[in-house]
């Protein structure tokens, strides 16, 4: 059982930097992420991608900016309960939030803080029958560890950004490495589509362009993948591992039945407080929506600052507050 | 006369920012600030002390700050009138608007964005018998350019980090420097005390504790200054300059007879855009007010970008929009 004052939901910038806010009021926060690390969209999808418009970083690569945040709030020592989703929601009588997450961890809240970007990522998945039967056994929608796939028979597919870079970065890890597209041109950066075209080339890799897998074999643990090609063609591969890469479609998942007020998926929130329609539950980030809003990561920083001056009335409703600015007072870590 | 898009008045953190974020919209803007150098406050007040709550940023000093949005913005070419104040503001039939500063520079543009900060900053004077006589003639209230006391006679007065400061850069400068202070105690960083405290007991400066001024002398250009301690005990000393220190009080100055809705000196915008009640004058950062309002450099960045949305529509009346993210499309500089 996790006692803290703030829950954060998600662990993207928005998330991480609420911690930070939270943290100069006083008040502590524990942090729950249904990816095994945190940095939200920013580690999982684009690690490496330069950012132009976080305010005073003429550039600054994504990875790096969740360091420089876990940097930021590391004076007031979040805690985390990451790879876990929250299952369960409900407010005790006496105000108390009570949450469980899919493993079965217990925490205990006055404040719940959702940060939870666009959802939690499901995976978009190709039309292949049998497909959900072999999940886990052959079939991975995202790779977590590489290392998974040493010296193993390994299909991708998909023509994004995501399918070219793991691509080259499993070309010297697996043993045989194809690669599925059913366009022949890709969608993803130039320089990338560059390395793959000369990794086909140089037969480090094999590379399907317009091919389509249609079918998937094997015996309780996947075996081979059957591929179409433009012509009607049709080659079997034996494969150990098939990872359809064609992106993360969001999705609130339980959250949508916490009667929360759900405007396209997203959560309508007060300006005044980013408040939901439930006291004490908070939404800050991509997954809020207002007249005017932006997705941006600087417009949930902002965000997660009123929140916070409205988080603290709930947490200490006895204290008086004051604004205090970090150029006078420094940081008074936990 | 200077055409522009937008036209931003105030060149502190925010202002600089709104830059970024009309050029990812591909609007020009041009930046007036009445002080002689960009970055407000950040630069004119605490260049050196470090800020803990800038999004990213574990700590940066204020100057730093400044120096990396200026890196930031330079690929949208901002340009900029320094050292002059708006005086003079009319809409046009057209709907362009006209501006005139102090020292006659005329701007047209479409757009007026008000990052004033607390506004212009007005010395606080002390209350000296003909002061306002000699300004310019041997007092100033501020240090433009230090040069200017090579080898002068200078006494300032004040008891704050201002004072301190500039104690301790004018000493070297100065061929004679006083310090004067009503109290016994100084209300700045300890270190600046201590080194205060050591020049004086070295006698690189006369420090006059308990002591105030309380006449100036002269023949149409200050010659002396005469300082009473807290025994009525006069003494007058010869001097070229007097600088009263006494911190900026803040002043919304000529904006005030602009038609805005004003609330306690700061004005009221719509959260939606943080439009003002002038269609196509916008105010953002702490010159603003609305409900849940903080005067935080990081809020002001979220306002700077719903501003640039609805400013679009101004300037690209006939343009359809969309959100373009910096990691999918990086910067396309002017």
């Amino acid at each position: 059982m996790i006692q803290t004052d703030i829950c954060i939901i998600g662990a993207g910038p928005v998330g991480l930097f609420a911690v930070f806010e939270a943290g100069l009021l006083k008040m502590r926060c524990h942090v729950i992420d249904a990816l095994p690390k945190v940095g939200g969209q920013l580690t999982e999808i684009y690690p490496k991608k330069p950012i132009y418009d976080i305010p005073g970083y003429p550039m600054v690569l994504a990875e790096d900016l969740i360091k420089n945040l876990m940097d930021q709030i590391e004076p007031f020592k979040p805690t985390f309960t990451l790879g876990e989703r929250v299952e369960k929601f409900y407010k005790e009588d006496d105000g108390v939030f009570h949450l469980r997450t899919s493993a079965g961890t217990d925490i205990i809240c006055r404040v719940v803080v959702i940060a939870g970007g666009l959802g939690c990522f499901e995976p978009r998945k190709p039309e292949i029958p049998q497909l959900e039967e072999y999940e886990g056994k052959g079939v991975n929608y995202m790779i977590l560890n590489p290392e998974t796939y040493r010296n193993k028979k390994v299909v991708l597919a998909g023509g994004g950004d995501s399918a070219l870079d793991w691509t080259i970065f499993l070309a010297d890890i697996a043993s045989e490495l194809t690669l599925v597209h059913r366009n022949e041109s890709f969608r993803g950066a130039p320089d990338s589509v560059e390395k793959v075209m000369e990794l086909a080339k140089e037969n480090k890799i094999r590379l399907l362009l317009k091919s389509n897998i249609n079918a998937i074999s094997g015996n309780g643990k996947l075996t081979g993948v059957s591929i179409s090609d433009h012509n009607k063609s049709i080659q079997t591969i034996e494969t150990d591992y098939l990872i359809p890469l064609f992106g993360l479609s969001p999705k609130l998942g339980p959250l949508e039945n916490w009667g929360l007020n759900l405007d396209k998926s997203a959560i309508a929130v007060d300006t005044f407080d980013y408040s939901t329609t439930i006291p004490g539950v908070y939404a800050i980030g991509d997954i809020n929506t207002y007249p005017g809003k932006l997705k941006l990561i600087l417009c949930g920083f902002h965000e997660a600052a009123l929140m916070a001056q409205s988080a603290y009335k709930i947490v200490f409703p006895n204290q008086k507050f004051s604004l205090k600015y970090t150029t006078v007072n420094g940081i008074q870590s936990f």
